[in-house]
């Protein structure tokens, strides 16, 4: 081609990582909290990044939404009041919504820029999530609202930040986990995500640390993310009631079934919910030492 | 810093991809088969590149090779003669013979220059696998050498190649598959790699079902290696004996034990041998139907 070839390099880290040639580019603003790029790829289809950070891509944004939300929903014995905190571009809120024992989801992005862009160019990724009778959604700081949130107001909490950098941050405080103890049901439980162990195993460890101040039970699972490159990424999980990952087979089909979720998935499925909490060893090394 | 960076950009796709910051570059040769380039990178160690696809890193290498080894390995009740094919930086041929079980392993690598210079920048990989009195390495065509070898000649074979493109594109063949189904003993069975199914997805379906004309039970599993970029990899593994995926855990555990494999590991354990043959369903939709 005789056209100059524009390609986005993400910059998570300084010394390596992915690229992607760019067909089009729809977005790229500056907003209160982040810079916002979203753009067309060849490979990908839209993809949307926060500060240089590949957030979501159309193509597999089923594989982290997917175990961002069922492992948590189905981890609990019957989830119907659900808090999100971020996940602006909506997937999360799909998926959550596509629980048919949820009653209510409550959504709280600090960065309406984001779900006003992830609406207009990436529509395929909430779908009708936002228009949902059972939506919530709150443009706002989740670490305000898990702070006046009554307690034991919700069933599960799914926090899907950014990395614990940037406007990320406080989502991974003593403060905030503290609260969303407080604000969780007797078997309540968090799911946030702790990066990707072989490029950042201090996030892992750190998180895990953190959280086991304020909950009984603390434990991670894994998910291979395409575009979180670097293998495994990990998702943390801290119940205050049954252990999430002592939760046989057998369990986590049937309460799928109830929720009608069986056969809905690509990535999610009874055999990967269970068999993702067994860590290899690179990855277990670093979860503390707090549970056996 | 003042001096210009150098980066190395994976060219296996042409619109995405991943790339390295080099911060010393020890060897570009063309071999008589391919271009071969080994550098070092601040993000992985060593690195060896062969036509523009990233082979092996010095630190993910173990996620690869013991999922690409220990797998057939223990999947087989007892295997004691094994065939390497390709994986010509020797850390295959390494993991093979940390299995105590194991009486001979024959390597058949056709670019001597692979050998040579990971023998030289990569001597790590191997270790001292290419002084074991078990090892026979020999350079030379893989596709001879199981055309000639005698019927019934080893318990497993494994195929560490490149992608089914230039110098790899004959171990994807009917008479390739033949022969090493006439070689193999009468519990035997095949491994080799079948690339990222999310970028790669026709690998998986064509190997599958070539393998199945020459092989009872045909299967996959996969592994999250950090620089195989795009999500899972699957391994195809093709069995004249018992299914592979249809061991307990507590097989596989015992076969360890005997191995002398237990705890020398730090991506592969009992459980995620066993678990890896869970396929997400849009990797198992690549799967042909021959088999249950």
């Amino acid at each position: 081609m005789t056209m100059a070839e524009t390609w986005i390099n993400e910059t998570l880290y300084p010394d390596w990582g992915q690229r992607f040639l760019v067909t089009r580019e729809f977005a790229r603003v500056k907003s209160d909290f982040q810079d916002i790029v979203v753009f067309e790829s060849s490979s990908h289809g839209r993809v949307l990044v926060l500060d240089g950070v590949i957030q979501i891509t159309e193509r597999d944004e089923f594989v982290y939404q997917e175990m961002l939300t069922h492992v948590p929903m189905l981890a609990h014995p019957c989830a119907k009041r659900v808090l999100i905190i971020g996940a602006g571009d909506g997937g999360v809120l799909r998926r959550v919504l596509e629980h048919k024992t949820v009653e209510k989801a409550v959504m709280v992005e600090i960065d309406g820029a984001v779900i006003e862009l992830s609406k207009q160019h990436l529509p395929n990724i909430a779908g009708d999530a936002w228009n949902d009778p059972r939506a919530e959604v709150i443009v706002g700081d989740g670490i305000d609202y898990v702070a006046k949130a009554a307690d034991g107001s919700f069933d599960v909490i799914i926090v899907d930040s950014t990395d614990p950098i940037g406007v990320g941050e406080v989502l991974f405080t003593d403060e905030f986990y503290s609260n969303c103890a407080r604000i969780l049901s007797d078997e309540g439980l968090i799911v946030n995500q702790c990066g990707v162990p072989f490029m950042q195993s201090d996030e892992l460890y750190e998180t895990s640390l953190r959280r086991a101040k304020f909950f009984p039970h603390v434990s991670a699972y894994v998910a291979a993310v395409p575009t979180y490159v670097g293998g495994f990424m990990t998702l943390g999980m801290a119940s205050k009631g049954q252990a999430p990952n002592t939760q046989t087979l057998e369990q986590i089909r049937g309460r799928a079934d109830a929720a009608k979720i069986l056969g809905t998935t690509r990535y999610w499925t009874p055999e990967i919910h269970v068999g993702s909490f067994n860590l290899p060893p690179y990855i277990a090394e670093h979860l503390p030492k707090t549970e056996k």
